[in-house]
């Protein structure tokens, strides 16, 4: 049900018009159509007004307008959130990074900390990073669409966790607006600073509901010189497991990524994306990537662990790719899964992280439990030093109740009872928010919820996203 | 000034000791003595009462006991910190994790995740997971007494802070009470969960100000197959400063700690604690250390390494430590820095997090500035892979409120004008709390506040800490 809300008039408009120029709000629906509605086309919102400034300042006016008037705000960036977390509801005006687009720096000095505006695109910050010799911490399959203040606001996980850790360790700064206009100034290049609360974790994975972001300072990784890839075919998820342990321990400290799909995603990406698998057919593939300072000695190690996993018949057929060209074409295997689902017409989608040794059973599981209502259950993901991620899809034709009352809540209940979180890397958004209790004590809800209230007491930010429904 | 709060009676030490037993209620002032005082002591309170649960649920009707009745309440760990954030400042009651040590589990799978009660000694936590082939990601000169909840509690950063980042990544989960007693159960053993907003980032680094820290959760990295120390004399800091940039192309992923000392230091070790410098004297005394996966791969990168500086004639003198007891000794070095500085007197001590190139110009402008009136200025500290954290000391041989007027706001002035923060690792405690400005905003300080409210309403957890007078 919408919420209690001001609906926005043509007075509206013209206040938005003198803070930002007429150029840059949009009420053409046809405009706004791919604002709208998620990337994989399971939500649908009704906003009629598209906002895109290009300051800080520009942001905070508006927000304070709004929140005056008490009209309701979707943040949006690259809007290739998979949760529905940045497509509007119902009327909500949609508030976009689109513009704020300005790469601002890279320290002179040390050379590991860029800042930059909210609205750049993660394949643009790092093709600028690169001329710096330093990567983003960060890597994901919608690189090419998705913004760095939205990849924050959800706590983006993606392809070099493993190596790099998680965002609220690499992300040094933010500066955010809050609803009532205020502009939180966060925005440290410094990596240690203790002094007082760290707020900027509360900007980190609130999708927007708390603050808007508007510029980030990150911590960057120098550039690796040496990059192996090696994809490798494995035959039972037990064995696969047998090579994770395998790599944590041989490769050690170069070990940048360790990824899988199991033969179904295969299949996908074969058939609708015209893809190549450049091994022979298993039930399993892995991507195991190594970065470091000196090739030979990478080379040296990942033969060794090659040899040792051949050696022990663990794994019997697989490829390595050290040239760039090589490498994306199996990166792509991995990478355009979302892509390529999407062709098999509705997607349920879930990311929930389990203890590895548990992980693949729940693919398994879900297959056997929907047997006969959906087209496919596939599972693909990455592997890590700790728990796993598990992207696990059911697709049909299109979106069937029968299947989804079927698949939820039996998968976050079997998430819940092999302690895994229901959502590992996409966040709540629309979509999961009111299944939060599977995850998180009533006791931290109910913090949530007055954190929210402090932070946002009109509710104007983000509303139906994230805290589950009262 | 004392806060508005009861002062607590024979009635509520009744209380206490129906909750937790008549041993575990200490009110004789002689047993209070060390837990009044920090242990550089510098500031001391008039606490009556320590007390001393053993399990979460202790701690939680105590709080809300406290909470009812308004009686303030000074949370203590091993009291270990710098910033006198861990003793009281008037007659709170001191509420102890000395008893709270339990270990309570590594993952059996994985093997990476532990957890543990707040009061674990840092060392003895260690100790335990050595037995896993796992390390805590933290190590410190403190490790003896310190215990795991206040680490959390301060944010500690220590040595091991530029390999595996700081506490915020990870710090998995975090049980704490709340000053009304609720238990905030975010005791996580996920790497990767992206349900909500993260709550425990918020008892991360607030000094018990927000709650009390009961357990924690720890992503523990591997231990090293492979360890070395190298010990060097440079005669500028310039030269220095080519070295780290060296050591971190050179070293790439293996480096574990780059540390410094100035001569001054090496001299207060020598003097005072009767340690032997292993080289010749220098201006300046790097310890830079590797650890790896694989023992042949570390020591050609190090000696690679130590060539290229030798040839360069950065370095013309220095020591190489592979077995453990060399190690320990040069690491002595480093690590007793302050216990040497304590048989000076009196310690003004100050923890910047400044910019690399200008991190040394703080101890030579504050050497001069104070020309004259104290005994010494020394600096030692971290360097990394991006600011440098620099522990300036001024020593003389009693409190001095001439120096004491001259030094601040002198050396916050100087950290702020160059962008850096007045706290690096330390946290603000009592004794920098009125600083903060000087690296915050008034925006982040007013929403400080606001979120101390929402959590601790009556103020009664840790007061006259962290934040600033009102």
């Amino acid at each position: 049900r919408r919420g209690n809300y001001a609906t926005a008039t043509a007075t509206d408009i013209t206040v938005f018009q003198d803070i930002i120029g007429h150029n840059h709000v949009l009420t053409d629906p046809s405009e706004l159509e791919g604002n709208n509605i998620d990337w994989i086309k399971t939500v649908r919102g009704q906003s009629s007004i598209l906002l895109k400034p290009k300051t800080t300042a520009e942001v905070s006016k508006i927000l304070k307008y709004c929140n005056d008037q008490k009209l309701a705000i979707c943040p949006q960036g690259g809007n290739t959130g998979l949760v529905g977390g940045s497509v509007p509801v119902f009327d909500e005006i949609i508030l976009s990074t689109q513009r704020m687009n300005d790469f601002i720096s890279v320290d002179p000095v040390a050379g590991c900390v860029a800042v930059c505006q909210a609205g750049c695109v993660l394949e643009a910050l790092s093709q600028e990073l690169n001329k710096h010799d330093i990567i983003v911490p960060l890597d994901l399959g919608a690189k090419g669409s998705c913004h760095i203040g939205g990849n924050i606001s959800t706590n983006a996980g993606g392809l070099r966790l493993l190596r790099y850790g998680s965002l609220r360790g690499s992300v040094l700064g933010v500066e955010a607006v809050l609803a009532d206009g205020t502009i939180l100034d966060c925005l440290s290049t410094l990596r240690k600073d203790n002094t007082g609360y760290d707020i900027k974790q509360l900007m980190i994975g609130s999708e927007g509901t708390l603050g808007f972001v508007t510029a980030v300072s990150i911590l960057c990784p120098q550039k690796p010189k040496s990059l192996n890839l090696a994809f490798l075919g494995v035959d039972t998820f037990e064995g696969l497991l047998h090579v994770l342990r395998k790599a944590k321990q041989d490769l050690g400290e170069i070990l940048s990524a360790v990824e899988f799909l199991d033969s179904a995603c295969m299949g996908l990406v074969k058939t609708h994306l015209n893809l190549t698998n450049p091994i022979g057919e298993h039930e399993f593939y892995m991507l195991i990537e190594t970065s470091g300072s000196n090739t030979q000695h990478d080379e040296e190690k990942l033969s060794s662990f090659l040899d040792e996993i051949m050696t022990s018949q663990t794994v019997s057929d697989g490829t390595i790719a050290t040239d760039l060209n090589k490498m994306q074409a199996i990166w792509g295997l991995r990478e355009r899964q979302a892509e390529a689902l999407l062709h098999e017409g509705y997607n349920f989608k879930y990311d929930v992280s389990l203890p590895t040794h548990v992980m693949y059973d729940m693919v398994l599981d879900t297959r056997r439990h929907l047997e006969g209502l959906c087209t496919s259950v596939v599972g693909y993901g990455h592997l890590g030093k700790c728990d796993g991620n598990l992207h696990l899809n059911v697709t049909c034709p299109q979106y069937n109740q029968t299947i989804a009352s079927a698949v939820e809540p039996f998968v976050y209940e079997w998430t819940a009872k092999h302690k895994g979180s229901i959502s590992a890397e996409h966040g709540l958004g629309f979509k999961k928010r009111n299944y939060i209790s599977y995850s998180k004590s009533n006791e931290s809800i109910t913090m949530m919820k007055k954190i929210k209230k402090l932070f946002d007491p009109n509710g104007i930010l983000n509303p139906y996203k994230t805290l589950p429904d009262t």
